[in-house]
């Protein structure tokens, strides 16, 4: 897998990569759903230099994940607004806040909370069944080949799917370790 | 921010980034939810370089995303396991296969469908709000100050806060559109 092809690659994560699958790119994303919008205002939250913030911008618009607008005509002036396809990468943002809330925080708690507007309670996001309406859980999710698959690369190979059907669903439970020295 | 400093950053994002802000990371996560767990199986599916490979995987299992454990005793051969902490990274994982799924598919469909065991139907991931239960839009979301906050980087800007006041919970819905050639 070359990453300059990961687009053509037939598996909506590499897809995916291919937009966002860059640090620099996340943290931008994250600034846009905290309503930044502007190159001076990204550039001193962030950090990054210029010349590498105009290039993760530029790809964002060329992805239409940002759409370039005019704020002010004399100068003329742009700002950076999430599309619809932007809008969409919440769940993505979100999940990403969580579980650096769960399992990186410091002593001092997670730093930022989201307030639900339409209930009023400060919520985690919790993913769930389009299907059923319950939460998901990786145990308990099968999958199949889709219409688009084509590399028989992104499916469980033979191997593993022989593993999974003696052991069926069950991913295995481990409590972090220390990794060992020796290979 | 510098990104070997990027622990240490109060932000949730950052920190998760920190660990999984790597485009090959986020394709060895994938396989790991397909149930591949050996290095030589990781490394025909993605066809990365096993210098490459050896050293994400190590990231990982220092990090305790992933435990190594062995399978076999003579000769000693090890394994790649998700821990409960890798385990909880599966909301990102099916978040970026949605998003990829909803808009980075080709005409073929989805590469892969995943049916939900409890109630037996294919499904996508929605993101709900743990409080009320009802799924959540970036809309409909207010960002507060968390115990952890340090850097106001982190927070909504003065001026974006309160351009925010101004039109309330409403980023702007744009359509993809292509962007201009000059600045």
């Amino acid at each position: 897998m070359r990453w300059n092809k990961l687009e053509e690659e037939a598996c909506s994560v590499a897809r995916t990569v291919s937009v966002i699958g860059d640090r620099w790119t996340l943290l931008i994303l994250r600034d846009c759903f905290l309503r930044v919008r502007r190159f001076e205002e990204f550039q001193a939250r962030l950090g990054i230099t210029r010349p590498l913030l105009a290039s993760r911008l530029r790809k964002l618009v060329k992805d239409f994940v940002l759409a370039k607008v005019p704020y002010q005509q004399r100068p003329l002036r742009y700002e950076y607004r999430l599309t619809e396809k932007g809008l969409d990468l919440y769940p993505i943002v979100m999940s990403i806040v969580h579980w650096g809330d769960v399992h990186m925080a410091g002593k001092k708690g997670r730093p930022l909370l989201h307030q639900h507007a339409n209930c009023g309670q400060t919520f985690d996001p919790v993913m769930t069944c389009s299907a059923c309406g319950e939460p998901v859980n990786p145990r308990q999710v099968h999958v199949h080949r889709g219409p688009g698959a084509a590399d028989p690369r992104h499916l469980p190979s033979p191997a593993t799917a022989a593993a999974a059907r003696r052991r069926p669903s069950r991913p295995s439970r481990i409590r972090h370790r220390k990794s060992r020295a020796h290979t």
